[in-house]
């Protein structure tokens, strides 16, 4: 297994068929610096702008179209003492008669200690002097090309992956995207240090990290959705709005999954789905919302197909 | 504290201002055996009809509106060997272009251990051999008379509880509703041993339970929607249709519920919730749809008011 | 046909099963006068509060659970030379982001011309000098019982009809209620000299009205939602949130109406529809939208069944 | 005014930053035939595939970002005896439950007569003998490039337009886009000979035309959303799922306009629209949905600004 360290010279803030700056081959690991969401990065220099810029994209070998690409997010070490969110409930997370009286928008700043590995309001209001969080490190924005040559702003997700803000896709998760055209062309970018449910700021505690991902290409998947792969359960993600929507697909792609690869019969499959399945909400802020449909491992019977 | 045991002679299909059959004063405990969700009790025999038939209510000496009944789970004891759930997802949770493919809906049994405190299907199909699940019983449907002498079938759920069919809502949480008319006019039913997050076969294990309940007054509580406590966290219920708005009522509630009890400034409330908040996703399958806005006690501030 | 005169001396904020107050004959002519959406009758004495006062219901003999009830509009006449309307456009019909430019709700005063039939604002704001606006008077708010005892707010609507807010529910328009208890209990408030789609002001120009309407029983007619019959057109109406919810209500009611009583098969009915079928909003105020599905006289076949 | 005839020998499935193959000035009427939805052109041979190929972008010379690209459509002359059509309601049109029902999706194909300008199917099922509809052309996709290098499918929709399937965007309508890239690059196809409200079976009557389109700039607009303009009234549309945001879009949109435009204020505005807006459903198809806003012209005040 080689280890890469990818410099990118190039931000994009769209997933699109952008002209690739590394290559890796199937199975490498790369090891890759993210700019925080606007563009700022571990050492304060404005580099790219928003929304959410990645790096150039990464052209994988062997990767084909119909083909899954499986990132292994195998580390995030925080480069910055500093991270920061929005004030303010979004406006589309709480009741439009509420909408009002949210406080104004703006931006405060966290310290990030890169020893304990906590976070903490620089200056917290009254009654939040005790919040100090473990950081659990999450990739915001990541993904591949989309298809038919589309490329769709970093502020939002789609089958191909993108801004799902979700805070599972973190270290120790392996999440796989359709591959749309040769290469894959895989980004990153956007880490956040902590995230709540649905990131309902409209921002996780945004930084800079280093990241180590094992890119894997998986041939003839034919993936619809992001899946994804935890130490405890397995997960389908749907990308979409309404809220509905997103939980429509990513529990149609949980059927798919335990019909194709556990073998299970749809009555079967429902039989588990329906008392044991459990639900994430990743994001109600982007223009896509992101629900993950997760199965936890325990129940899940034995793979019929590799 | 008096422990009463309330036999009911009626059951309701909705939550009204149905004449009470049993009246306590505020802080006593009362125990019901409940009937399944078509009306079966623990003996097999037929006693009511669907959907979800509840207990003629228990007026509580003292709750007025404007009060919130407080709704402590005690125990809930399985009486019944079998449990059935139905097969197939529901159509609305899965992809419009995939509902033909679902299974046909049927009723199937599950064998209920009362020592080992499982369930497992009677039949179960290719793949499920393994699945014995432990027992999580929870209450399907429970709640107050509605305002304004509205009645609501217990199909569905609403600002005075219902069917809200969220696995929480078990033994160890104490649940508030906000009380519309004289004496609460509280009762329960629809008891499910085990149950998934969105109840997408719109069931959990629905079977029999004698369920112990202590029921307290707490005046001029003044609340919109249900909320509850568990050992770990308090949660904010929103029950509505689409998924979103019952997000929106539950972060809204949450919101309102760190100003007013908690001290926190509406900034501070977002720092908080952005950041550490957790959603539940009770059912996505009932007419209005249930999310709960969870918050972990350990980042909670001291309450300010009680 | 008897012509009767029912004055109500009791008025309710729900369509619930109600003590009638008065009873006719099927095919009977009723005139009633109503009050305004918050209980102030022609002369300016309050008889009643919000919501949107319904007389006590009319029982039709005849009438029992799975009939229709026909309820002609053969005329409102406006009872009083004012009427009200709210000032802002709610928050839930513009983007999340705009409401806090919202301008404050208030109450304005509109003069309403019995002579010409016309209404204007009392203090028309720069601009408006030119809006006197033709009456189209309309019921906002009708219906019958709902079945199994439910009672809901006369704020908000379902398959028993309430507070539909369309304008197309006026004079020259018949609606088919679905009977769920004998007698159907009808009862009819909220009169609109004038309204906009979608009631996005949460009102039309709110006033009295003398309303006569004719009664019809029609047998074993099973509907599931409201439907309707313009000089023009037929319509079916679906009341749920999300919007596209009732849509999907009235796409499905018209489609099994055309099935059924037109003879056409499912994918006639489908080339029908698909090609000049036309949408209306309602409401996306209220609790519940309202959606109808209108189908051009013009464009049907011969009906197979009456 | 100068004329172009253009023939493009690229189509693109994409509204994107594409290499423009013709340029014409501020003011230029181009006259451009459409291949149908699917890429066949008006003899029958395929020149493209699905989805909804349009031209090669046009450069408007002077339009640059922040201008809005005004496109009066002048005429839509078909050039096909024939058009095709999908059979069956699409599945998210009707209730979940009843899409199990819904005939299988096949194609049907229509006689387009250009004399009486009229469609009828070629094998009408029973019932439906006596449908021969008028023509009423529109253009199904049409836009400009979106901003920030992406590119969308011609399956949808968003700010720059695309596959908006609205009955109202057809000869006599003027549309303005908001322009992003300079050259705004304006693409146009899948033309409709008729199509009902929602494009509920996912087609209009779809075949080939002969388009007359006038193209113009108007300077620092900053529109968010197109906009048109028919004989009877102003239109705003918004492109979003669900149906309710793209409502809120335009509502919004529309809103704006009447301040900005027609110098009334927030308050105004809302007793105009609040009274005599209209609502359209263009379709309730596409990944995003349409929805405009309409506002007839009798009841708008002049205009403040030009």
């Amino acid at each position: 297994m080689t280890v890469h360290r990818f410099t990118p010279t190039r931000w994009h803030n769209t997933l699109g068929s952008h002209e690739p700056e590394f290559r890796c081959a199937d199975g490498d690991t790369v090891i890759i610096e993210t700019l925080d969401a606007i563009g700022i990065d571990r050492d304060g220099v404005r580099r790219s702008g928003p929304p959410n810029p990645v790096n150039a994209p990464i052209f994988v070998e062997g990767a084909e179209p119909g083909d899954a690409l499986a990132v292994e997010i195998l580390r995030m070490t925080p480069t910055r003492g500093t991270g920061w969110t929005a004030t303010g409930l979004a406006p589309n997370v709480v009741d439009p008669a509420a909408v009002a009286a949210l406080p104004p928008r703006e931006i405060v700043t966290w310290l990030i200690d890169r020893q304990t590995l906590t976070a903490r309001l620089e200056s917290p209001p009254a009654g939040l002097d005790h919040m100090t969080l473990p950081l659990q490190p999450m990739i915001g924005c990541f993904g591949v090309a989309p298809s038919l040559g589309q490329a769709f702003s970093n502020a939002t997700s789609a089958e191909n992956g993108g801004n799902m803000d979700y805070r599972r896709l973190g270290p120790g998760t392996t999440v796989w995207f359709p591959v749309a055209v040769p290469g894959a062309l895989f980004s990153l970018g956007d880490g956040h240090a902590v995230q709540g449910d649905g990131e309902i700021v409209g921002t996780g505690i945004e930084t800079t990290f280093e990241i180590e991902v094992r890119l894997c290409v998986v041939k003839n998947r034919h993936l619809v959705w992001p899946r994804g792969e935890t130490a405890e359960a397995i997960f389908s993600i749907g990308n979409a709005r309404p809220l509905e929507q997103a939980l429509q697909h990513a529990t149609t792609d949980m059927l798919n999954w335990l019909m194709a690869d556990y073998g299970l019969s749809s009555a079967a499959a429902s039989h588990l789905m329906g008392q044991v399945v459990r639900y994430d909400i990743g994001n109600v802020f982007d223009p896509a919302y992101t629900v993950a449909c997760r199965m936890p491992k325990q129940w899940l019977p034995a793979r019929t197909q590799d």
